[in-house]
């Protein structure tokens, strides 16, 4: 996730609006008993992150699967592996359920990014490294003992693969019930948990397994516990994701490369006629200028409330991006996200640099990727991209032109979609559908204020498959700092996150729906 | 060269126009003499394609330096060797000279392209081979010795490195020599040949020899021989050639690349900036808009008749291009190369294909050139891009943005000009030059008709660098067909345009300037 803002204050009148009307709560610190199990369970987390979990190794992923097919038996859960080729998912669920509560399903993923262990600075991503940040801002290293030690420091951190993505938040949620059930309290929902094997793949199987495990997935609503808290560290409720979609645009010039001496002012070259279509989708600030491309979007005064009740700093991201001005798209970051988004994502047309030759290029392609909304499916983005394209005086072939076709036609393109899987669908969340406001009240009683709410997140998360297949509302509750490193090598995980979200957690599961 | 047009007749009113006045003469068909010399010279011609003539092997060069030495020698010259490391260039002068007579320095080229032997359908490409069409349009081989043969068919041809591009012509010259020697005439000049031996390397030295030999190479007026002729196959003189000059426009995003789920509405995608960019310098039809960018091009109607009179057949080259119509900077093929291009020679911005990712590019580059005319120098090219890459809001700087400049500036570009070399230099003889009388006289002599006249073709040959330091007027005369092959495999040469090609030698030659 893209944030790197620091914390502002919210003003008390925007605060009630973003509340959405939550009933005033008492907000208290950790209970001893959360405390005891965070801690206690630090040594269960150390244990699980000694297990490779790369995707493309399905013994290792098998190995993850038995531990924490373990760890949720222990905790009074039926778990059971859902059939997935060689790489099985877990689903543990809690018995007996109460019957006259409200499920929730939790989905994190065991599964890790590939490691190349020479990056890390610690002997293996393997070894849970317990590491203090020096005085000149390196990352030293401590005891791993030291977590066993009187004093914690908050801002200690555990350095492995999977520290923070996904694992910790799964080990969280086992300490949270851990302290439920040493406080003697009941959950205020009945739990079910769902841990993805193959999620940094791209989640390719996930809609189809809970296409096969309808029944015992049945959930009123489904938490991921999964990606990064905002950039302020404040507790972040993310009620939707974008879509993507793919297209290729090839524009065609004359049916080889030409000199560009001998043809030059003659044959209309395919870069330049590339470039005029796509500017012609777009003016000077970044907006879509493709007819209809925005259609159905609304934004009213509850969503831009929350939207600018997100404590960005955008001056500070302008600073790290390098960027002097943002597009136009939105008023704000978040609300640039509302939107879709028309991006090249890759250009080519003939040679650039020492392989640069004089000649009219033969071919001209742009890739295209398409961030899709809920009101914006990419059929529909597809229909108006082509009618564009049309519209600028482009016939548009399916493969390459034939001669006949060349002889015809002025102006060809061909514009070829990519595979669009349900992984890379949109979906969207009411801010004030009843699993928000559950989340709210428990994030209120953890906490004494809202929480960050991102009505959309600009990127894609293959949840949307699951959403989908279920057709229950989601909510994403990160829990991890924005800062981990996640998918790169020296993944980290803050211990005062960890001990927050475990907080967080006994809230939330404390909660009636 | 371009063309593969078929003849066709031009009216006689223009023919007059084209022919600029020229007094009427009687053309001939060859004479006996022109005819013995033509065929003796085909045993020289084939002695001199047996050697090896890659401007990378300076022993090579160095023995068609030694075998066109004697060849001229023989016929009286006085030759020299003109220092150029150890590739020597070859200076051939008539004597004794007249000395009342105008002098022509004929230049034509020794060396030759690389080969890939392999590619080549003969038993190597040094090996003169003789070869006829048969009825199923192969080339089939025939005895070499069919040249010393009573009848020789004017469609054989002999295949061979360079055996077009450019010993024919120089051996040609040989035998025009040899004719009017045994018809005892006088040439109507003086005669000086300059044979280059890295012309098919850019002739990177050429401008320094002629400085460094400029008393020696002192003419009235120089004369190409070299390059196909029009694809008519009708005698052509060529006027003027374009230039050329490359730009490196780079255009500048984000510091880095960015997800482009999260960033997509908010961070300006370069891609899609240089696309607007290159959008605005060229219209629909082709014309360049840079302010300024065709000042100074005037055609009069002389220029307008000579175009016209030319034999292009467009609809057959659009044909052959695969277009369905032309761009719309000159009302024909001829107008539209006596404009400056401004052509996108190549394009990237991250990657296509497999390799494509959902990023934000950071940054996207277009390799431009710009075909100058003597008009339009590259340095006033340069300044109207410039001018007009900062109109449209561009700040330019000298290499990647610093962070101070990415902080002011929201839209970051660099312009980065090749080095233009004086052989890349555009030049043009007026068509009423007496260079160009001077060979009219001759080939309506030769052949009573008005030849080809290209007044500015659109490729760029090295010998800008010639008729800049030598300051005189240059006019090319290409003697060969125009489907040879030049600088691929299976090189060739027409016999029927060997012989014409001496015909229109002799006449040209005994003409007085």
């Amino acid at each position: 996730m893209p944030w790197s803002f620091r914390p502002h204050s919210m003003s008390l009148a925007v605060a009630g609006l973003v509340a959405l009307a939550a009933l005033p709560v008492l907000a208290g610190p950790p209970s001893d008993a959360t405390r005891q199990a965070a801690r206690a369970s630090l040594q269960e987390w150390i244990d699980v992150l000694a297990l490779p979990n790369d995707a493309n190794v399905p013994a290792d992923i098998q190995k993850n699967v038995a531990w924490f097919a373990k760890a949720f038996e222990r905790r009074g859960f039926a778990v059971s592996q859902l059939a997935n080729g060689d790489k099985p998912m877990l689903l543990a669920t809690q018995t007996p359920a109460a019957g006259n509560r409200k499920t929730v399903l939790f989905y994190a993923h065991l599964d890790g990014q590939a490691v190349k262990p020479e990056e890390w600075q610690q002997s293996s991503p393997w070894k849970a490294t317990l590491k203090q940040r020096t005085a000149d801002g390196r990352w030293a290293e401590l005891p791993i003992e030291r977590l066993q030690g009187e004093k914690i420091d908050p801002e200690w951190r555990v350095f492995a693969r999977s520290s923070s993505d996904d694992k910790a938040p799964i080990v969280m949620l086992l300490a949270a019930l851990d302290a439920l059930k040493a406080e003697g309290r009941e959950a205020g929902v009945d739990i079910k948990v769902l841990l993805d094997s193959e999620e940094e793949k791209g989640s390719p199987t996930l809609g189809r397994v809970i296409g096969e495990n309808l029944q015992a997935l049945q959930a009123d609503a489904m938490v991921v516990l999964d990606g990064p808290m905002h950039a302020s560290n404040r507790p972040t409720l993310v009620f939707g994701n974008r879509g993507v979609a793919q297209a290729t645009l090839t524009v065609y010039g004359a049916s080889q490369e030409l000199h560009s001496g001998h043809y030059g002012n003659y044959a209309a070259n395919p870069a330049q006629s590339l470039a005029r279509l796509l500017a012609s989708m777009k003016d000077d600030e970044g907006r879509v200028l493709v007819k209809g491309y925005y259609d159905g979007i609304e934004l009213d005064s509850q969503a831009r409330a929350v939207m600018q009740a997100v404590p960005d700093d955008e001056a500070a991201l302008r600073r790290r991006l390098g960027i002097a001005q943002a597009e136009s798209v939105g008023g704000s970051y978040q609300e640039s996200m509302q939107y879709p988004s028309l991006n090249v994502r890759g250009l080519q047309s003939a040679e650039v640099g020492p392989k640069a030759r004089t000649v009219i290029p033969a071919t001209a392609v742009a890739e295209i990727d398409m961030r899709t909304v809920p009101e914006t499916p990419p059929e529909r983005l597809e229909k108006l991209l082509r009618a564009h394209i049309e519209a600028q005086g482009f016939h548009l072939t399916e493969g390459a032109p034939s001669a006949d076709e060349r002889a015809r036609h002025p102006r060809l393109a061909t514009l070829k979609m990519g595979g669009v899987s349900a992984s890379g669908s949109a979906v969207r969340t009411p801010l004030d559908a009843p699993v928000g406001q559950w989340l709210r009240r428990g994030m209120d009683r953890a906490w004494g204020s809202a929480p960050v709410q991102i009505r959309m997140m600009g990127g894609t998360v293959p949840t949307g498959a699951a959403v989908q297949a279920l057709g229950i509302p989601f909510v994403i509750v990160p829990l991890v700092n924005a800062d981990n490193n996640q998918h790169s090598f020296n993944e980290n995980m803050r211990l005062g996150n960890y001990f927050d979200g475990v907080h967080s957690l006994v809230n939330m599961l404390a909660e009636p729906f």
